[in-house]
C-alpha cells in the first residue's frame, strides 16, 4: 500500500505531470436512495403506493488537461441502470454509457471552445452536477423543461467588467438529438444561446447550498435561448420520439429559461424559470390525424431556497409549479411543496439528503406524498 | 513510468491517504474459460454436444473508507456479457452493470451498517468471491438456491465470546426484486437472517481452498433463514419473473442455508444444505389455470474437499444432489460428480483451474459430462 | 495534487512494481467525429443527405505484466455506442463492452501463447490499432473482409534471421462466432495462419504514418489465410447470422489477405488484398429457397499513402476497390477516392483528422460524397 498525500472527495487519482504535459483527476461516485409514494385517494384516503430502493446514480469521471493547460477534456461515465437507460435503435440498441466526453480548447483570451458531448448551457439546476443538489434530486421543472446534453460544438467566453462584474456568454451548435445517438441529424441543428451576469463577482454559482458562507451577497442571474429546428422528440432533444406512420413528426421547438441564484452567509436560493413553445406541437399523420404524441408546451417556475446551520446541517424548501398547456399533457397544472433536510458530513462528498413533497394536482385522485432517503459517496 | 511499492494481486492502486481521510484499492480481473459438453445419449452413445470459449466474468472494483476509517465502500462493476446480462423492463432495458454499490458504516462498537446493493448473508459459496473458488466455478446448489444481491440495508455484528469462540450475526432488509432493479418494490420486502459460529477463532473461512495452511483445525457454521414476503420470480429474487396475463404471480418464499467450511493443513472441506418452499408454488391466472411458471422448492446438498499440495497444486472432489420437488422444475433429482485440479501460481490472483463433471439423471438421455478449463487472472 | 513524472499520452497510471511483480498502464481515450455525406443524384443534382456528430470511439485500456514479466495481459474497454453495440441473443441481449480480454504468455524463447478475446492475425489495417490511424477511419475493405476478433488461443512467434531480416508467425484457433459471444461454438471452429517478413529490421509496422522518420527504408510484408469451418454469419466471424426456418445455414468461409507497410523518412506507404470465398455463399432453406442472406464472396484492394511535413501536418490519397461478386451483395463494384489532411499536434495522442471521400458506384444514384472531421484524445 502507498500514501498518497490527496485527501477524500478530491479523486482516486489526482496528479498533475512534472513536466505539466498532463494532469489527471479520476473520480467515483454513487448514490443509494430510497423513495416512498403515498396516494392520497379520494375513496381510499392517504394510503402507501409503492417503494423503492435503488442506486440512482453511479459514475466514474475523468477530468484534467491534456497536452497544454489550455485543452482541458472531461470524460463521465454512467454506471447505474437508470444512467444508462434509453436505448432505441438511435443509440444502436445500446445503453447511453457517456454522459461526457468533450474537450474545452482555451484557444484565445478568454473564449473556450468545446468539441464532443456535454451538457447544454440550458437550466441552471442541470448544469449544477447531480452531486451538488440540496435536495435528493432536481426539481420538476428540470424533468420537463431542461435540454440536457448534447453532441457538437460550444463557444463559452467571459468578459470581466471591472468593479467585480462579471459577464459570461456561452453558445451551442448541437445536432439536437440528444446524448448518444449514433444515427446522425434527423431534423435541423439545435442553436443555444446563454447569458449570465454575476454583479457581485465570481462564486461557487454552480453548486447548491451555501457551504462557503460568503461574507457577502453573490448573485447570478443568466437566461438562455434554445432553437431547437425541425425537432423530433416531445421535449425538444429529449422525452419521446413523435413517430408516425412514414417516419417523424418535425416541428421547430424553442426553450426559454431565465434563472438566478443568490447565496450570502448560510442562505442560498435558487429562481428558475422556464418555458417551451412549438410550431406544431401535436404530431400528426399526413391525414392530419394526431399520433398521440405531444410536445410539452408550457411554462414552469421553480423556487427554493436553504438555510445551513453551523453544524452542515441544511434546510430547505422548494415550490415547483408545471403548467404544460397542451391538452393530454402529463402535467396540465402540478404544484408541487417540497421540504427537506440535509447532512453535509463532508461537503458534497459525503452526505444524507431526505425530503418530503406534496403533489397538488388538478385533478386530486392524483395527489401524492412522496419521501426520499439518500445517500451520496463522492470520491 | 513510475514505481510503486504495490505488488501483483494488491490491486492496480492501492493507497491510503496521508491525513487517513480516504484508502482506495482499485482492482480489475478477467477469466478465461473453455467448456466442452458431451451428451451420453441410449441412442447413439457418448458424443461430443458443444463447446464455449467465453470470457466468463470480467470485472472492475473499488473498495477502502472514505471520510472515516470506520465508513467502508465497495464498487464493483461487471463488464464481461455473462456478468451484466438480464437486462429487462425492471432494469430500464438496460444491462446489470453494477454489482456491488455499499457502504459500510461501522457506527458502534461491533456493529456495521450496510446501505445500498450488496451480497445478502445467503449461502458461503455465493458469498465466497467467484474469484476465490476452488473448482471451475459454483456448485448447482448455488446455481438453483442462492438468493444473490439485492438492495436495502444489513446489519452486522460479532461477539468475540473469549476462548477464540466467535459469532456473528447478520440481518437484511431487503427490495426482494434483485440486484440492478429500478422499478421499486413488486411485492413485500425480503428479510434474511444469518448466525455463524467459529468455535476455533477467525480465519479466511470465505476463501476456498487451504491456501493459508493453517496448523490448527478451523471451522466455520452458518444457517440462513430467508424470507421473501409476496415474492414474484421463481427462485425467489432470482430466476424468471412469474408473469400472469393481469399482472404478476406473488407468493411468499422461504430459503433456508446450513452450510460449513473447515480448513486444517492442506485441507479444505466446504459443506452447504439448502432448502426452499414457497405458498403457492405453481403460478396461476386468476382462473386458476397454471402459467407454466413455478418455483423451484426442493432440497439441494454439496460437499466439497480439496488436498493441496507443497507446490500449490490442489485436487478437489465434490458432490452436489439438487432435488426440487415440484413438478416441472428443471431438476427433478439431480446429482453431479466432480474432479478437479487447480494451480494456484500465485495464490487466487493467478491461478489456472481445470474440472470436469458427470450430471447423472433420472432420465439418462439428460446425461452429461462437462469439462472445463479456466484461467483466472486477478490484479 | 501528487505530481508524477509520467507525461501525456503514456496513460492516466504507467507504474512497475518495484518487485517487478507486475506492471500497469491504464489509458483512456476518445474520439469526436463529424460526418457530412452529399448525394449525388442524377434528378436533383449534388445535394446534401445527411450529417452525424457523435462520439465514434471512447475506450479505457488496461495493460502490462502480471506475476513475471513473461506474463503481459491486456483489457481493452469500449464505451462509446458504436463500440458496444450488436447485442443479440448470441451475446446474452447484452451490449459488448468487452473488446480485449487476454493473457499472452512467453513460454519458451520467441514463443507467445495467448488466452483470451483478442484481435485475430488478420489483416494488417485491422490491427493496427484505431488510435494509430492515418486516415479519420479504416478502409472499406477493412469494413467488409476484416475478421476482427474472437475468443480462443492464439500461439505467436519470431525468427530473427540476422542481417536485419525478421520472420513473424501467427496461428490462432479461435470459436469462429465473433467476441462476446456467450453461446459457445456453432459451426466448427475457426483457424488463422499468418506470416509476416520483415527484411529491412523491425519497426513500427502497426502504426500508421511515417511519425518515425526513418532515415533507412522499411518494409513489412504479410499474408494471412483464414477458415471458418461452418460459419454461420455473412463476413465470416462478422456480419449477420445466417438464421434459416430451422435454425442456422452453415458453411465453410475462407479469408486471405496479402498487406505490406513501408515507411520511409517522412513517406508511409500502406497496401492491402483481400479475398473472401465460401462453399455456399447463398444460405438457404431446408427446400432450396434462398433467405436472402448471402456471404460477401469477393474482392478488395486498398493502397494508401502519406506525407508528413516538418511541422507534422501529414497528406494522405487512399485508393479502395470492393468487389463483392455476389448478386445482391453491398458492394458490387465499388471505387472509392479519399484525401485526407492530419495535424499529430502530440503524436497520435492528440490529433485532428480531416478527410473527403468520393464513392464511385455501378449505380450513379449510389454515389455519394462524404466529408469528415475528427478530434482524437489518447490519455
Amino acid at each position: 500500500q502507498e500514501t498518497t498525500s490527496n485527501s477524500f472527495g478530491n479523486g482516486i487519482i489526482n496528479s498533475v505531470a512534472k513536466d505539466s504535459s498532463f494532469s489527471i483527476k479520476f473520480g467515483a461516485r454513487f448514490q443509494s436512495l430510497y423513495i416512498s409514494n403515498w396516494k392520497n385517494s379520494e375513496l381510499e384516503g392517504f394510503k402507501s403506493e409503492s417503494s423503492n430502493f435503488l442506486i440512482r446514480r453511479a459514475r466514474l469521471k475523468f477530468n484534467g488537461f491534456a497536452y497544454s493547460p489550455k485543452l482541458e477534456y472531461k470524460i463521465e461515465l454512467g454506471l447505474s441502470n437508470r444512467d444508462i437507460s434509453g436505448a432505441s435503435k438511435f443509440t444502436s440498441d445500446a445503453p447511453r454509457y457517456v454522459l461526457d466526453a468533450v474537450l474545452k480548447w482555451n484557444f484565445y483570451e478568454n473564449f473556450v471552445l468545446w468539441a464532443g458531448q456535454a451538457k447544454l448551457p440550458g437550466n441552471r439546476e442541470r448544469v449544477v452536477s447531480s452531486g451538488n443538489l440540496q435536495f435528493v434530486d432536481r426539481s420538476l421543472l428540470n424533468g420537463q423543461f431542461n435540454i440536457d446534453r448534447d453532441l457538437g460544438l460550444q463557444l463559452h467566453h467571459k468578459i470581466d467588467l471591472g468593479n467585480q462584474v462579471v459577464i459570461k456568454e456561452a453558445f451551442a451548435l448541437s445536432q439536437g438529438e440528444g446524448r448518444n445517438v449514433v444515427t446522425g441529424n434527423l431534423g435541423g441543428y439545435q442553436y443555444t444561446g446563454r447569458l449570465e451576469v454575476l454583479p457581485f463577482g465570481e462564486f461557487k454559482d454552480y453548486s447548491e447550498a451555501s457551504l462557503e458562507r460568503y461574507e457577502t451577497p453573490k448573485l447570478a442571474m443568466g437566461v438562455t435561448y434554445d432553437y431547437n429546428d425541425k425537432a423530433v422528440k416531445t421535449r425538444s432533444n429529449m422525452g419521446e420520439y413523435m413517430f408516425t406512420e412514414n417516419g417523424l413528426h418535425r416541428t421547430d421547438i424553442t426553450t426559454f429559461f431565465a434563472d438566478f441564484m443568490f447565496k450570502y452567509k448560510a442562505i442560498s436560493v435558487l429562481g428558475e424559470f422556464a418555458h417551451r413553445d412549438a410550431d406544431n406541437p401535436i404530431a400528426i399523420e399526413e391525414d392530419g390525424t394526431p399520433t398521440g404524441a405531444v410536445v410539452n408546451v408550457g411554462n414552469s417556475f421553480n423556487l427554493q431556497a436553504g438555510y445551513l446551520l453551523d453544524n452542515n446541517i441544511e434546510f430547505v424548501g422548494r415550490f415547483t409549479n408545471v403548467h404544460e398547456t397542451i391538452a393530454g399533457a402529463h402535467f396540465p397544472n402540478l404544484n408541487q411543496y417540497t421540504l427537506g433536510v440535509s447532512k453535509y458530513i463532508s461537503k458534497h462528498k459525503l452526505k444524507v439528503q431526505t425530503d418530503i413533497s406534496f403533489n397538488d394536482n388538478p385533478d386530486p385522485g392524483m395527489n401524492q406524498v412522496v419521501y426520499r432517503l439518500q445517500v451520496d459517496l463522492h470520491l
